[in-house]
This record gives C-alpha cells, structure tokens and sequence, in this order.
C-alpha cells in the first residue's frame, strides 16, 4: 500500500513535481514546475489542489522561482523573495495554508543572514521541512483514527480530503491508509460530491492506486447506504472548526451528517490542528462562499440546465457540533462538548 | 401560465407529437411519431418517458400504428393490435402504465364489434381518453394539493414528476401549475437529481417554459438550504405506494425526507391512485432495482471516476411512511396513519 505523492521534489530537486489532477481520473500526469509562471498557473487552474498541498506547492515553488537569482546580493535577493511570494500567495489567496506559507517563508529568508545562496539554502530546507511537517501531521492524524475504525470497517467519506490535498496520506483518508498499511480490511465508499466531483474524480481514484477497496456513489445515494446497515462509520474532513465544535466543509458534509444521526452511525471530522479557528464563536459566524452557477448549470462544455436559470451553489454547509461524534487531529481524538480556545487546549478533548 | 404539452395529437391526429426529451435543456424540438418503429424507439431512448406519459404514447402510438390496416377485415385487423400492442408493450415493461394501456386497448379491440376502420375508430377514441384521464388525474391532484401551499411557498421537489412526465400537468408540480394559473407566487427549488439529471434537465426547464421561478441545486444541498429556514414544504413524486404508506422513488427522496423531518418541514408525496400497490405490505418487501455502473462514471462520455471503480446506483429508495406527511392523490389527500387496502379504501386518509 502506497499513497500517491500530490507534491514532491523533483528528482534533481530542481523542480516541483506534482500530480496534474486536472487529468484525474483519465490519466496519471506529472507535471515539473521551474518557474513562478509554472507555480501560479498550477496552483490557479487547480492542478495542485487542497489547501495543505497548495500551500506546500507554493513554499517549494518559491525555492525553484528564486533559483536564477541565487548569485544575486543579499538585498536583491530578498527583493525576489518578496515579489515572488507575493505573486504566489495571491493566486489563490482564501485558504489559510498559501499565504502562511509564503508568510513563513519570507520570515525564514529575514531572519538568516548571508547572500542569496545561503539564503536560498535555508529556503529549501524550510520548503521541506513544511513538506515534512504535512507528512508527519497525516501520519498522526491516521494514528489517532485508526482506534476508531471496527475490523473489516466500512468507511464513508466525503469530497477529498486524501493524499491528493496534502502532502502525505491525507486527513479523512489517513486513519484508512494507516489500516491498510497493517494489513486490516477496509471497505470505502465515496460520494461522488457535486457539483466537482472531486469524490469520484480523485478519492476513487487515489484509493484505487493504492490497491483499496472503493466503491462510488452519487451524494442523495449515501442516506439508503446507511439505511441499508453497510456503513460502520463516516470520516470527512474540514476547511474550519470553530470555538464551539461546528464545522465548515464541502457542501453535502451536513446532509450526510443528518443520515449519519438518523442511522447511529459514527460521524467523525479528521483536520489538521491548524484548521481549527477559536476565535469564531459558532457556525453561524462563518461566512459561506457561493460559487460559479455554471459549475451546476453545465458539464464539460454541455447544458444540463436551461440557460439562465438561477442556481443556488453554496461550497461549504456547516455541520453542527451537535451530530460530530468526535474530531481526529494530528493532536488527539476531541470529544464533545466541543471547547476549543486560543490557548491551544481543547476543553474537554483528549488532547 | 400553461405547462408543456409532452404528448398530445398531431394537428391533423395522424400522428403521436412528443416532445423529445432527449434534446433537453438544450433545444425544444418537438417529433411526430408515424410508425411501430418511431413509437418503440421513442419509447426505448427515453425521448418520451415517465409511466404515465409513457402508457399514453404507447396507447396513441398504437392507434397511429394501425393506420395501414384501417382496410383490414375484423380478424386481420385484432391480429395487428395483438402484434403491434406486444411489440410496444415489451419496450418498457416495468413500468405498469405501459403494459396496462396496451391490455385496455386490445380489450377495446375485442369488445367493440365490425371491422378495421369501426375498430380503429374505436382504439383512437380509447387512447384519447387515456390521455384525457391522465389530464384530469394530474388536474385532481393540483386541486388537491393546492390547500397544502402557504402564501408565496417555496416549494422544494426531487427528480421530475412534471408535465413532462405526464399527459397533463404532472404530479408533484401539479398543485404548483395550479397556483401559479390562480396568480399566487411560487418558487421552486429543484435537486438536479444524479445520476441522471432528470431535475435541472427537466423540472427546471418545464418550470422556466410557464415563466415559473425555479432554482436548481445539487441534491447534496438541499439539506442546506432548509437548514437556512428557504423551504415551506416539499413535494415529490412515487414509483409506488405500499399499504403501510412506504413510499418508493427516485433515489434521494430518502435523504431529502430526513432532512425535511430534521427541519420541521413538511414532506408530501403527490401521486396517482394507480400508484397504490396495497399488496405489497411495507416498503421492505420492494425489490429496488440497481442501475448501471457507467451512469456514475461516465458523463456526456467523459470519465468522471476511475476506469472499472465499483459503483453503488439503485434507482430508488424507500422513504418509510413515519417521514411522509400526507399523500396528496387523485382522489385526495391521504394522512397518516396509512393503511392502503385492496378495496379502494384509505384507512384514515379523507379520501
């Protein structure tokens, strides 16, 4: 069992190689980024896609754009470090991990002292070691999952919050990955997730390539699943878990949510730490971004819809804390009542 | 505010006029059907679909048929009902209306006496009277249900139980036809309805062609959009209605139900009384067929999910009777408890 790699070095470690998951599920294309009009371009058409993995993308994409100012002077070479980083972070500047990736970056590049070589070097070692720290993050997040998972599970999930978005195995996908890994049965089922499909498009197919057992169904398909007695569990991930437990994902999280409730079946959120944002009080605090109606209205270029009819397309629903059983972090499994506060202490969690 | 006409004569009554419900959203684009083939094919490439609308092409379809035998003697003449009748009749034979049309056609047949041309005569009157049926059938349930909807109700359905669906003006949006024809306002809110889209290809277009507000969204946030207090009631359509009130239908009809019940919604099922199985017990005794694997992975030809993924697509789901607040029928609106008995009668409905 081998999860696919979004985002790594190339082999000269010259590049940034990524998976182009705009080819997904056709064909396996990697594609080299060398220059800041190949990160951008990349990262805007959603060839790398998910926010841990964008932001990794953006960091090492970073490194490979300064690489033809390496002989340049200390400040001609932080002039390049912030232009680029700012070019970069812009290009899609909503989820949290690109900007404070580049933010982070840039520090890096302040604080060491030396020219554009020795700089550069720090750079790369800094673009890896967030790369690392994203594996090593997945990592524990499967480790404190895999304790929920029964034998022979049976795993429902949600868009992808797979080692497609990060740079390691994934969040909801990591506690699966890790089981396999030890050679336990696991059975997946995955929402296709309208209006783009990222659930059959890539989770399918990322499961596929690493030899797990997936099965693909349309989203209004999951409650009669459960209905059915075939699903032990759910795991999704997360864009945001605010103070009082609630969260923010892709569209559809809160339908399953409901069934999941009706059925008795566990519901469980897997996000990084870093997701959560205490400083929102409640679900209703967050603003929910609406989206393109022609991601409804058409598909590949064809009318599904009369032209011009109105289309309501939020991207994210809320999910109340009320029906998460628990939240895997890379910290520890938190158990309701949800508390979570600036201090970096879960109320009433594990962790 | 008139609804489409999806089957009706032609103008000169020698042919069947559908609407070819293939070419939708894109293009209206009306077909006379003049032979056994056009009628069979019609029928098999879903240009013309629906169990009602189906039974009643079928029925047209025949008479059209037998123009060529007008000439024939009596016995020459049943011959060509029988043979022409089985052939259309083997088309679509899950669905009840068809096979049950073409039995009360060559019935007519038998028990009208003289030759071709008396008979024929005979079979014309018969098919227009099936869509007339239907016409009052879909009329009854509008007036019916129209007591159900507030004052500027948004009004949330599933799937397409339309006029195009029917000879008339539908099922679930009949009372919506109805209110609108009396000046009140409704909006509607159609799930697209995966895998096949009958939602946004359909209900949006039928609604959007008598100047109907509608809004189409994917069926994964409907539950979004009760949880933001946007829908009054929903109303949807059935495949069948079990004695105990279980009611089969579209995939997703399930989920929506729960969501609706989560809400306070109120949930309603609009049908004919043909629809009412009430030797079929409880909705655990419907055998729910399952559909093929490439309407998941496949759109408009392109792969959406990985090549040979396994795939999970029933037709239909069973939403139990417990989350069904009436049942809105030709004969009127049934509440719960259900209790559908042979004879005609509903236990405690005020039918």
């Amino acid at each position: 069992m081998t999860a696919v790699e979004a985002v790594r070095w190339s082999a000269r470690q010259d590049a940034v190689d990524i998976i182009d998951q705009r080819r997904l599920p056709a064909e396996l294309v990697r594609r080299e980024l060398h220059t800041v009009a190949d990160v951008c371009d990349a990262i805007a058409t959603l060839a790398v896609r998910g926010a841990p993995a964008i932001g990794i993308a953006g960091a090492m994409g970073l490194v490979v754009a300064l690489a033809t100012h390496e002989d340049d002077a200390r400040e001609p070479f932080l002039d390049a470090v912030r232009v680029l980083s700012e070019r970069i972070g812009a290009v899609r500047p909503t989820a949290v991990n690109l900007p404070w990736a580049m933010e982070r970056m840039r520090r890096i590049a302040r604080t060491t002292a030396g020219d554009g070589r020795t700089i550069l070097g720090a750079l790369h070692r800094e673009a890896t070691q967030i790369l690392e720290e994203d594996r090593a993050m997945c990592r524990r997040i499967g480790e404190h999952g895999l304790a929920l998972l029964p034998a022979n599970a049976r795993v429902l999930t949600h868009c992808n919050a797979g080692a497609l978005a990060t740079g390691g195995i994934g969040t909801a996908l990591a506690p699966i990955y890790l089981a396999v890994e030890q050679g336990r049965r696991v059975i997946v089922f995955a929402d296709e997730t309208r209006p783009l499909l990222q659930g059959s498009r890539l989770t399918a197919w990322e499961l596929s390539q690493a030899g797990i057992d997936v099965t693909v169904l349309a989203d209004n398909m999951a409650a009669s699943l459960m209905r059915d007695r075939a699903i032990d569990l759910v795991i999704v991930g997360a864009d945001r878990i605010v103070a009082n437990g609630d969260v923010a994902n892709k569209i559809g999280t809160y339908a399953l949510a409901l069934a999941a409730r009706h059925h008795g079946v566990p519901f469980y959120v897997a996000a990084p730490w870093s997701t959560v944002d205490p400083a929102t009080p409640a679900g209703r605090d967050i603003a929910i971004e609406h989206r393109d109606a022609d991601e409804i209205r058409e598909w590949c270029g064809t009318r599904i819809a009369p032209a011009g009819v109105a289309v309501y397309n939020p991207a994210f629903d809320v999910t109340p804390a009320e029906f998460i059983s628990a939240i895997i972090t890379d910290r520890g499994i938190v158990r309701p009542p949800y508390c979570f506060v600036a201090d970096r202490h879960a109320g009433s969690g594990e962790v």
